[in-house]
C-alpha cells in the first residue's frame, strides 16, 4: 500500500455521498473512489447474512482498486458486517457507527443521548449497545424515522410537512430530556436545519459521517499513509444507474458531479 | 394446466399482498401462491434490464410450482417486463397497468384521469401512454408520490402529515380538474381514505390491484380453468425476511397471515 493510493469508501446507494463531501472536507488531497450499491439498495430491509455478502463483495472491489483504506458508509453494514470485514480485508476498514458514538460521548454532558435512523439501524441497537460499552452510564434513546430516507430524496428539505414529520420522530427526545443527537443515517445530514430547528437550541447534532471523516484523518496520519500528492482524483461506482440519480446525487455532493461508472458485483 | 392449478402472483415485495387480497375476494376458491422478492425490493429504482431479469426469474418460479396464470402485481414490472413474460411463459401472464387503464377510462366521463404512483412507475409513463393509445383524447397528469410507501409501512394513515402530503401531491389534480385517479401502486389502497378526503368524493379513485382482479376473473372464465374445488390452499413465498414484515403484510391482508416460507431466486 502506497501513500498515494486511493480512498475506498461504499455505501448501499448514493446517501453514502454525504460522508464522501465531509471526506473531501477534511482530506481534500486524498483521491477517493466510491462505490454505490444501488442496484441493491437499501440494504436496511435485507438479513444481516445478505448485508455481509454484499459487504464482501463491495470491499472486493475497492481492495481490486487497490485503496488503502476502507470507509464503510452505510449504517447497516457498519453495524454488521465490520468484523467480517476487518476479518478479510488488508486494509484498515472504518465504520460510521463507532465514530459518531464516541463523537456523541465526547459531545454529551448528561450522557442522555438520541439516535435516529433507518428501522434497520434502529433495530439493530449498533449505536445503543456501543454507547453503552463505551460508557455504562449512558441513557438512549433510538427512534426509527422511516420518512426522513424519502423526505431528503424529494428534496422536501425545510417546510411545514418536514417539520411536522420530524416533531413526531424527534417527541420522545425532548420527553428524555437528550442533550446529544446521533444522525445515524447517510442521508440524514441534509435534514440538519430542520431537526436542529425542532429539536432546539440545546442539543448537539452528531453526523456520524462528519465523525467518520474525523476518524478517517486520524487514522491516515497514525498509520503513515496520508497522501503526499496535492492533486486528487476521485472516482464514483454505482453498481445501476437509478432514475434520479443525478440530481439526487448533486444535491449529496453540494452541487459538484463527478461522472459516475456502472460496474456489475455478485454472481 | 388443470383448472385446480394454483394462480401465481409476483411482487417486488409486500406490497402486491394488497392484489392478492382484492383477487382472494373475487375469487375466494381459487389457491394463489404469492412471491414477494423482498431481498430485492424495491423494482422501481432499478433499470429496465435488471427488472425483466428479475421478473423472468419470478414468473419462472410460479411456473415451477404449476400455476396456472401469472399477474404480476408490482407496476413497475408490469411496465417494463411483461411482453417479455408473456413471450415467455406457457400460461397466461396478467399485469395490473392495463386493468387499471381500462377501469379508469370506464369510470371518467371527462377523460381527464390523474395517476399516481413511485417515481419509476410515473418516469416510465405506462399508464399515461396506454391511456392515451386506448384513449386517443385522454388527458393525463401523473404524479409520483414517493412519501406514500413509507407514509403506509410506518402505518401512518391517518391524520395531519397523510393530509398535508397528500394535498401536496394532489394539488395538481384539482388545477388539471381529473374526473378519476388510478392508484398505480400496489401500496395506495391504504391511503384510499385519505386520499378521497382531500382529492373529494367528486373524483373517482380506481386500484390498479382490485381491476386486475376483475380482469383476473374474466380471463379464467374466458379461458375456461375457473378452480371446481371449494377450499383454497393459499401460499406464500418470500426472498428475504425483512424486521418489519409481519407486522406490514398483516396490515396489508387486512389482519390475516398466511406463513412465509423464504426462496432463494437467481444466481
Amino acid at each position: 500500500v502506497t501513500s498515494n493510493a486511493p480512498i475506498g469508501i461504499f455505501d448501499s446507494g448514493i446517501g453514502g455521498l454525504t460522508v464522501f463531501s465531509a471526506i473531501k472536507k477534511r482530506l481534500p488531497n486524498e483521491s477517493l473512489v466510491y462505490l454505490g450499491d444501488t442496484a441493491r439498495v437499501p440494504y436496511g430491509t435485507k438479513s444481516a447474512e445478505t448485508v455481509v455478502r454484499y459487504s464482501r463483495e463491495n470491499a472486493a472491489f475497492l481492495e481490486e482498486k487497490g485503496v488503502k483504506a476502507i470507509v464503510v458508509a452505510c449504517n447497516t453494514a457498519s453495524a454488521v458486517a465490520l468484523d467480517d470485514l476487518r476479518q478479510r480485508c488488508r486494509v484498515p476498514v472504518l465504520g460510521v457507527v463507532e465514530p459518531g458514538v464516541r463523537a456523541a460521548l465526547a459531545a454529551s454532558q448528561a450522557k442522555r443521548i438520541g439516535v435516529i435512523g433507518t428501522r434497520a439501524t434502529i433495530a439493530s441497537d449498533a449505536y445503543g449497545s456501543m454507547l453503552c460499552e463505551l460508557h455504562s452510564d449512558a441513557r438512549v434513546v433510538s427512534v426509527a424515522c422511516p420518512l426522513f430516507v424519502p423526505l431528503v430524496e424529494e428534496g422536501w428539505l425545510t417546510g411545514e410537512i418536514v417539520e411536522e414529520i420530524t416533531k413526531r420522530y424527534c417527541a420522545e427526545f425532548e420527553y428524555a430530556r437528550v442533550d446529544t443527537l446521533i444522525l445515524g443515517c447517510t442521508h440524514y445530514p441534509l435534514l440538519k436545519d430542520a431537526i436542529a430547528k425542532v429539536i432546539g437550541p440545546n442539543v448537539t447534532l452528531v453526523d456520524s459521517g462528519e465523525a467518520a471523516a474525523v476518524a478517517l484523518k486520524f487514522l491516515i496520519d497514525d498509520e503513515g499513509i496520508a497522501s503526499t500528492g496535492t492533486v486528487a482524483d476521485d472516482r464514483l461506482f454505482v453498481t445501476d444507474v437509478p432514475g434520479q440519480f443525478e440530481s439526487v446525487a448533486r444535491r449529496f455532493l453540494g452541487g459538484m458531479m463527478p461522472t459516475a461508472k456502472r460496474v456489475s458485483l455478485g454472481s
